[in-house]
Order: C-alpha cells, then sequence, then structure tokens
C-alpha cells in the first residue's frame, strides 16, 4: 500500500483568517453606520487561536474585543497594546483585581452589586471616570444585576455617574439562535426599560444571532462571536457566514474485518458482515468528543465515512463501506472531519452538542496552519 | 458580600506528583519482580502535563515510556534524553517517519505489513538490529496486524530476526475494565498463539485493567495508563489506586432566582420555586463536557451542588439549595469540581463518558499547580 513521502505525520487544522476578516464585514454591513461591532475573542478565540485572530479583526476594523477572564484579559492586551483598542471582561471585576485590570487598560464587565462598589471604591482611591460596562440580568440568571439588584441601583444612577463612566449598560440573550422564541422579546423589553434609567450611557444587547434577526436589538454596539468563526448564528436557515475552521486526520492503518468480529473498546459495534474499516488519527484527546462514537462521520471525497465503535484517546475507527471498492482511501491519506462536506454545527448535531463545543475543544496535537 | 484578598482569580487544578509516584509504585508491586512496568503518557500523560509526569515517573523507577504520536515521542525524548529511557510510539511508523524515530531513539510499534516493510527496509538502509514492537491485533480492530496478515507473517519471523529486533509482540484489551468479559480471555488466548511464533521476543499485554485482573496477562511488561493518574481499573470494586488530580473553580456571583425564571442557554431549566443559585468560572472550554448540563454536580464542603441549565463557553450554573443557608458559599469561594468529593470517574458517571476523557479535556484556562 504505497503513498506519498509528503504526506503529515499529524492531523492538520487550516484556520482561514481571511474569511475571519470577511465574517466582521459581513456584521459591519449588516448593522447601522452608527452601531459598533465589538467581538467576542474569549476562550482562545472560541478555539481557533487568539494570537491570529485578534491582530485579524482589528486589522479588519475592530475596536472592541471581548474576553471572558482577567487573564484572557491581560494576554490580548499584550497582543494589540495600542490605546484606541478597548478590551472588557466579561466574568467581571474579582475583588483584588482592580489594579490588574487598570494597570493593563482592561474594562470590567460590572455584573453585581459588589462589583459596582468595588469598581467605584477603587476609583475613589484613584481618579474618577473609571470606564465599565453595567451588566443587567434579562433572562439568563448567570450574570448580571438582578430586577431587585437593578431597583437598588437605579435611584444611584446619577451620583454614580460622578465617580466611573458606565459606557454601556449591557445585558445577553439566552434564546436568540431560536427565531422566535418568546424570551427574545421579553429580553429585549427589559433590556429597555433598564437601559432608559442610564442616560448616559450607551446600549449593547445582540450577540451573533441577534445581529442576524432583530434592527431593534442593535443599538450602539452588537457583540458577535460564533459567527465570526462561521458557525451558522441563524440555524433554521442558510449559514450567511463563511467557514474558517478546516481539519483532516491521517488514515494510520486500513483493515478488513470478518462478520462477527468486534470493533473498540467494549465491543460496542460488530460487523454484521466482511467490511473494510480505517483507523484514522484523532481521539477525544483531540478534543474529538466521545459522543461521536457509533454516531457521528468523517468524509472522505464527500463520502460519508460513519464512526464504528467507540472513539478512543488517540485514535478513531470508521467504516469505508459507502465509498465504491476502487476510490477508497490508502494508509496515509487525509480524511475530512471539519470542511466542505462536514461543517462544526453539522458535526456537533451528530455528536448531540453544539459548533461552539467543537471549536473550543479543537485539540494541541494538530499541526495548526493560518491563512491569511 | 465581602471575601478574602487572597482568592484566586482562575480555577486551581492540583497535580499530586507524589501520587502519581505511588500508583506507579503500586503497580510495581502488583507484578512480579521479572516484569517491567512501563507507562503511557500519551495525550500530555492524559491531560495531566507530560513535562512533570514523565520526570516524576522517572524517578520511579520507570524506564520504558508510551506515547501515541510521533511528536509526543519527539517531545518526550527532549524531557527524558537519558540513553536507558525507552520511548515507544504506538500510532505507528507513517512513511518518512523512519529517520525521524531513529534520530530521537524512539522505538516504534509496528501495526501493519507495510509497517514491517519500511523498518526492515530502514534497518537494510542504515544498521541491522533496529529495535521495534509487533503489535498485534487480538480483538480491538484498530491498530495492530489483523489474522491474516499475521499468518503471512509468522513464516517470516526468523528471517526478519536478523534484520530488526522485535524486542516486544505486543496486544492491547478492549473489555478489560469490564471483569469476566469473554473478550478478554479469547484475546490472552489469540495473544499467546501469536506471541509463541516470536520465540526471540518477549510480551506485552496487561493495560491498567489488566494489571489489576489476571497475573497471567503481566508478561514480560506491563503498560498502565489511567490507573497511575488516579482512575479506577476494576470499576466494579474500590479504586486501588491514589487521586491525582483535583479541581476548584472561583465563585463569580451568588443569584436568588424566582419561581418561573429560566436558567442559562435554551431557558432548559425553570425554577419551580424560589431558589439561590451560583454562577462558577467553569464552561465548555475548559474542558468541562457540555453534556454535564443539568446532569452533573459540583461540591462545597461535602454538599452536592446540581449543576442547573446549560454548561456554557465560560461559565456554569449550580444549585446551593442542598447546603443549610447558614453555610452557602460566596462570592470567590472555591467549589469542588474534582476532589475528596468527586472523582473524574464520578463526575465522567454523570457526564456520560468516562474518567479517561475528564482528565484529557482539562482546559488550559486554570493555574496548574504540581504538588511533589
Amino acid at each position: 500500500m504505497p503513498y506519498s513521502k509528503t504526506r503529515p505525520f499529524a492531523g492538520q487544522l487550516h484556520i482561514d483568517l481571511a474569511a475571519l476578516a470577511s465574517n466582521y464585514k459581513r456584521v459591519k454591513q449588516r448593522i447601522g453606520i452608527h452601531c459598533e461591532a465589538a467581538a467576542a475573542v474569549k476562550a482562545d478565540a472560541y478555539g481557533i487561536g487568539i494570537e491570529r485572530a485578534a491582530p485579524t479583526l482589528s486589522e479588519a476594523g475592530c475596536k472592541s474585543f471581548f474576553v471572558a477572564t482577567l487573564q484572557e484579559g491581560v494576554q490580548l492586551r499584550g497582543l494589540l497594546p495600542e490605546n484606541d483598542i478597548r478590551i472588557y471582561v466579561l466574568n467581571g471585576l474579582q475583588d483584588g483585581a482592580e489594579e490588574i485590570l487598570d494597570f493593563h487598560l482592561l474594562t470590567p464587565v460590572l455584573n453585581s452589586v459588589t462589583d459596582i462598589e468595588n469598581w467605584t471604591s477603587y476609583a475613589k482611591r484613584t481618579r474618577p471616570y473609571l470606564k465599565c460596562i453595567l451588566h443587567i440580568d434579562t433572562g439568563m440568571a448567570r450574570l448580571g444585576l438582578s430586577e431587585d439588584e437593578l431597583e437598588t441601583v437605579i435611584p444611584r444612577a446619577r451620583a454614580l455617574g460622578k465617580i466611573i463612566d458606565i459606557e454601556y449598560v449591557m445585558s445577553h440573550f439566552s434564546c436568540a439562535d431560536e427565531k422566535g422564541h418568546p424570551l427574545n422579546n421579553l429580553q429585549a423589553k427589559r433590556f429597555q426599560y433598564a437601559a432608559d434609567s442610564f442616560v448616559f450611557s450607551k446600549r449593547s444587547l445582540a450577540n451573533s444571532s441577534g445581529v442576524f434577526r432583530d434592527e431593534s436589538w442593535h443599538h450602539d454596539m452588537v457583540r458577535p462571536g460564533m459567527c465570526l468563526y462561521g458557525l451558522n448564528p441563524t440555524p433554521e436557515t442558510e449559514n450567511p457566514m463563511q467557514p474558517v475552521v478546516s481539519l483532516s486526520v491521517p488514515i494510520l492503518q486500513r483493515r478488513t474485518l470478518s462478520k462477527g468480529e468486534s470493533v473498540g473498546y467494549g465491543a460496542s459495534w460488530v460487523a454484521e458482515d466482511k467490511c473494510e474499516l480505517a483507523t484514522v488519527q484523532l481521539g477525544y484527546a483531540d478534543g474529538f468528543n466521545r459522543s461521536a462514537s457509533n454516531a457521528a462521520k468523517l468524509y472522505w471525497q464527500g463520502h460519508a465515512c460513519p464512526i464504528i465503535g467507540r472513539v478512543s484517546m488517540d485514535l478513531t475507527i470508521i467504516s469505508l463501506e459507502n465509498i465504491p471498492p476502487d476510490l477508497r482511501p490508502v494508509q496515509g491519506d487525509m480524511i475530512e472531519v471539519l470542511g466542505p462536506y462536514q461543517s462544526a454545527d453539522d458535526l456537533a448535531l451528530d455528536m448531540g452538542t453544539i459548533g461552539y463545543e467543537v471549536l473550543t475543544s479543537l485539540g494541541r496535537r494538530y499541526a495548526r496552519n493560518y491563512k491569511s
């Protein structure tokens, strides 16, 4: 079974930075001229690599970035040191982090009354009008001021405005991916009410799905994440975004199995007939979810190759039976995990999860190739 | 809600290297004096970090290490450059990798007739008696010589022995974690038959579970992996190993929810009554599987805190209702993900997966603390 000497030894992850930039511009086209398009780059830019993603987005015109954690903010500030780049930390103001945020020019999203107290008290100790975003919970019950907390803060809005600069009031949709979900309008309405009480602050509500649904949700700034990386913000219809990620993995071995032989750990799949299989270098230690076992598929030149048996730590077994015998791949051939025939959203569906998890789980053993 | 200034901003992953060394010694005690205990350190030493795990195991007396890929082998050789340390690459001899393996003193596991041809032809071109392991498939259908291939190789065993040094004949159990699974004895028997044909080679069959089940499976070398890292090799009974990994994550915010309010993406959980929740800094981007949504639990001082709603990218919401009100944790408190009250095996069960995947998925955003 001869094969080319130039074939790679590891899975090949291709990241299309031009598509990332183009997706950012697609969002810009979608929103009004007075609305800003920020970018969510938390979780290593949804797994594609913040070191390349953030500068690409910056060159495409993005000035505001959202990260989850303080550490991510510090890392991103190192990548984008320019004064006019704003970096917002979504997970709030952990107590004692005030100096670190300030030193690295990071802006906290204040999620609670405690966060507000801590930031105002730091502003009093240092200098007034420290910037921040105020996060109002309108239906996620995750982070942000509850309705009750909001009622205690509203009467202090003017006084607060003399100590800290609440640049934006923001909230976050819980069901914007589901078109017409009743919570969407309810959240938009609750947000409107809350934001009306902070007259000097701008407003930010929409995530990726919000950008592509209702223009009244755009306000002063949208905060897309997933759609920048090629996931579909409107799952009920065609994906308006360009794919950013593709991934292929090498076949290590082909094998003909006799009827009655079992495959993989737990012998969870048994051959009903003689069949041809291939073992590829891809496992759950590469972030390829074990729930793909006996459920998902990979592709060879457009032919679906069902995953047979349990995905193991470093290896996955596929069936070649759907492929005409003379067209079957051989040892060393690269099998598509993500690419023209299978998007991250598609694969996620078979795995029982969402495209986001497919991306953020992309492992460290692939060779990472960036195309700009 | 005041809390200590010294609390960490990130999840804290603790790796007990002394427990790792002790687990290795536990395996040594379990096997005969003439049997060697190798260590599987593929997938970044099952997620705990090969840079610390490999030297620890080496100091504990381990001389033979198994990795999955060529790249892992090259990395490990850098960590353990000593001549008497043997590094075996399980995923075989990808064509063209001969020189790389040889240069880094890596020994391939030959999985196919093609692998044998490539290694013998390289030996002929360079020098005789190049070391290797011959992998016989006895029931995984994943890697290794099939029965048919074996029959073609056996008659050449003596001739091969003049060109390459087949140090070991090995095979791999598919169901050793299941006590008394009929495949176990069948595989052991098939292995015996195959190994009998390579009279100058030593034998290796047992993985972690194999070590703790049947002494007749030990042969000349055992290759434990999971049990070294504290997972239970005999799931039907008490874990004979010491835990190696613990993980705790900070509470970012506490919240009281009213009856009828929903939680998280997709509003998949709705409060039947007023209840108290906490949001912790832990998400699927940290390798915390989304399948934990509405299914798994975290712990606070021994009290189970069920996960409520969907796990999101950076955040997870737990219920505090099981905890007496005056004992409930506050913002900044560290909640146990893995530790005395929940092992990786326990958590995996609730997630519908296995402890291995919990470990190999451990994310990069935790602070990693090694105790030796």
